[in-house]
Order: C-alpha cells, then structure tokens, then sequence
C-alpha cells in the first residue's frame, strides 16, 4: 500500500468510527455539531495512520484498533480546541477555517473540548469491545499521554516559555509533553489493540515514536517559517510573532533541519527489527519529515 | 454515626485519598497546584458523601469506593472551574475565596480543568485497584454523567436558556443533565464498588439519586434567594443577576419548597427497602433539604 493509500485507509476507518459512535446520541444542541465540526476540520490524521500501521505489526486491525484511534483523535481535537481559545494561543484560523470558538462561541469551545476528552474515554470503555483487560490498558496509556504526566502539563510548559529564552533541553522537555506524549501513545495503544505485549518490541516502537514525535514539532517550527500562509492554512511566522522558542530560532535553520534528519534515521533504526512489516511506519516517518504543511 | 461524623469521614477519606494520588507527580509547573486549589477548595464533600453512603448499603468501603468519591470530585471541580471561566457564568467567587481563573489566570484554569477530568478516569483506571472489571463499568458510569450524555450537555442547555422563558420540564431536563447524572454517579458508583449488580437495589438507588438530585436544586435556587450573601460565599441573588430560570421563578417560592419537600419524600420512600442500612442516605436527604448554603 502507499503512503496515499494507507492515509485514505486511515482516514476511511477513523471517520467512519468516529461518526458512527458520535452520532448514536443527539442532543438538542450545538455540543454535538461543534464537536464534530472539530473532529472533521480537515486534518492530517497522522495519529490514525501511526495507530493503524502499529497495529498492523501485530495482527488485522480491530474495532479497539478503530477506537484507539478515534479516542486519540478526539483527545487530539479537544486539545487544538482548548490551545486556540483567547486565553492561550489565541487563534482565529486552524486548517484555513475558523477556529471553534471563531465558528460558535467560546463557551461552546470550551464545552465542546471538554466532551470530546471524556467522548476518547466512552470509545475505549465500550461494552461492544468485550475485552476489559486491554481495554482497561489503553485507558491508562490515554490517561498518561493526555493529563497531567503528559499533553496538558506541555501545554502549561507552553505557555510558561512565552517569551522567554529557554535551551534545547528545555524545548525538548516541552514537546515532548505537549505532542510527543500523544504520538508515543497513537503507536503503543495500536500495538496494544493487537495483542502486542513484548516489553522489547513495545520499546523498539517507544524509541521510534519518541525520535518521530520530536522530529514532527522540528519539522513544523521549519515549516512555519519556510512556508506560506496559504499552504499552511494558519498565519505565516506564528510562532515568531507569538515570540514562542522554536528549533531554528536555537539552531538557526540548517541545524534544525540537520536535527530532523538525524531523529529521522533514530526512528528507523528503532524499527528495523521488524524488518518489511515496519514498511508503513517507515513511510510515515519519511512523511513527517518532507512535508510542507 | 451521625451526619456530622459521616461527614467527617467522607471528607476525611476522599481528601486523604485525593492528596496521596496527586501528590504522586510533581510536575514543575503550576498546574498540579491549580488542580489542587480547586480540589481543596472547602466544597461539601456531598457527592463523596453519597458515595460511601451508597457504599455502606452493600459492604465495607474499599480501595474502589475512595477511587471513585475521588474521582467524581475531580469531574465536580473540572466543572466548576470551567462553568466560572468569563465565557460561562463569569464568576470570581466560589465558596468564599477567588475562583480559578481570578486565583491564577484563564489558561491556567482551562488546563486545571482538563487535567482534573483526566485525573478522573487516571483513579479509576488504577492498576492496583486489580479488579478490572468494575473499573472498566464505573468508567463508563462516569462516562455517561459526564460528558455528552450527561453534564456537559447540561451545561450548554443552561448557557442556552439564560434571558429565556423555559417551562418547569425545560428547567428540570437541565438540571438531570448539569448536577443530576453526576449526584446519581456518585450513588450508582458507590454501590457499584462493593458489589452491588442487583437491577431492582440498583433503580431503587436511581429512584433515589433523581429525587435528592433535583431536591438539591431546587434547595439550592431557594437558598439564593432567602440567604445572606455571607452565608453563601458566593453573591446573593447571582441566579436572578444573571437572569436564570429557577424553582421560585416558575412555582413562587412557596411552590418551590412544597416540590422539595415531595421530591425528599420521594427519596426516602424509594430507598426504605434497604431498612436501618440505608440511614446515612436518609439523612443525607434531610440535610439536602434543610440546608441553607
């Protein structure tokens, strides 16, 4: 399968699962339309293709394999809402389309995250799944990834660094919280979904995930300087303007780009043990680091 | 025991328990002590209470019970903390000392408030707990009262209904949805945790929950207009400045204490069949009613 082919694959079974378990339930309000209207804004999806092509190491993908990766999504999507809001970052434009409290309000934004974090919970704790001991697993890898060990304490650290001048191993510290956590977890909870349980291979796809989370955030602080507006879909410099630390602002452009380079080879020698297997993942790592936006 | 010392307990339990499991990460940021802030903020303790109350019905209190009056506090205070954010009910007062947002800032409050609900599913999902299967079933009970299904819907019909003439069956559809699923959690949850799984004990504690879950508004509606603002700890009249429906709006506040007083006879009624066990809930629902903060 291509790289094309395995992301509309991703795609397809993601959506499909989201919109089926999120529309099970209508309430006579915006909560639900606001969070699908977040769910569905026209991302990547590249935690989808990094839980399904985990998964696929280890057996078919099944429902869990569909629930992992629609509840990392929706933890995904709950994040970017609550990180565009006026108290943090402050962002009109997410993908080129207003942002959720742009579109509705900011109550409703607010709302609409907080239900899309505990909507992540309600996919993995499903009865319909009938396997309460990997199921209670994955709620504690989601736990870990997404609270306060993990995505929310980055963001925190985030918005601390505003500002100020801070190392690499600090900006480092920081990703690895905000998306690096999330990432991690995208790969471990589509291993686990299969059957995975060796310590080793589990460790192999932790180094793998950590070397591509990092080189995902390098990658993106390059793009937002080398590319434009339109292409990115949100404001050119961004992260200039916001006065955030950024790889190239530490190691001037070329030697975040050499980094990304180096984290990329990391990641696939992590996985090498998995020999032709792995070849998804490597194609996912080659997209982090040569894409655009 | 008396209320007083059942009181005692509950708090006594639920703080120890809470203190010990976030204490177990120090993140070096303020947002373990936001949580912290908001957890330890002088709340009542009545959803613990109702817990290990419910508990009691069915065996001693364990490991789970704590879990789970844990947990429920930490989605109670989420939400507080989010329902006083200024795109919501914009609060700077909660029982007496500065809310979250006025005590740190807005982002801070944001990401306490999500941190909090992961912290939830992170008590309940435990792996010392080592009974996989009644944590899987109390995450989703929690699951059900809190997000979509349950309080976070019932807070976007609340903002929806502000400045509107809503009928006596509007105003109750929001409050089974804003505190009622979460006070009937904090019974099921409880019960659930030292075995309870017969359906007629367990409707009965339903019929229960509902009754006291509405008493407690419409106590609470009444209490904003007959009590000091001293007494309160938050503003006199806040309901009827942000131009709210209540209880006393809609029946007269004569009307709204008669409903009180038939929905606590309702309550007591459908626990009798547990007999002298079920007395804690008893006085429970005679200190939802006669309470006046």
């Amino acid at each position: 399968m291509t790289l094309n082919d395995f992301s509309k694959y991703a795609r397809q079974r993601v959506d499909a699962y989201l919109t089926q378990n999120l529309d099970q339930y209508k309430p006579a309000d915006h909560l639900q339309e606001a969070m699908a209207y977040s769910l569905f804004n026209g991302g990547k999806r590249v935690r989808p293709m990094l839980t399904y092509a985990a998964a696929s190491l280890f057996g078919e993908a099944n429902s869990l394999t569909d629930a992992c990766a629609a509840a990392i999504e929706s933890i995904h999507a709950y994040s970017l809402i609550h990180d565009d809001l006026p108290a943090m970052d402050n962002d009109d434009l997410r993908r080129g389309k207003p942002t959720c409290h742009i579109q509705y309000d900011e109550a409703t934004a607010i709302l609409a995250g907080d239900a899309l974090q505990t909507f992540a919970f309600e996919l993995l704790s499903d009865t319909k799944h009938q396997n309460i001991k990997i199921q209670l697993q994955l709620i504690q890898e989601l736990v870990v990834a997404s609270g306060r060990h993990g995505m929310v304490t980055g963001q925190m650290i985030d918005l601390a660094n505003v500002g100020k001048d801070i190392d690499i191993n600090a900006l480092e510290q920081m990703h690895q919280h905000k998306t690096g956590a999330l990432i991690r977890a995208s790969i471990r909870m589509g291993a686990i979904s299969t059957g995975a349980n060796n310590e080793a291979e589990l460790a192999a796809l932790d180094a793998y995930a950590i070397a591509i989370g990092l080189a995902f955030q390098v990658q993106d602080d390059i793009i937002d300087i080398t590319s434009d507006t339109t292409t990115l879909g949100k404001t050119q410099f961004s992260d200039e303007d916001a006065n955030k630390p950024t790889y190239p602002k530490l190691l001037g452009l070329e030697g975040a780009q050499l980094l990304a380079q180096r984290l990329h080879e990391q990641a696939i020698t992590a996985i090498s043990p998995f020999g032709d297997a792995a070849q998804p993942l490597v194609e996912l790592a080659n997209y982090i680091i040569g894409r655009n936006h």
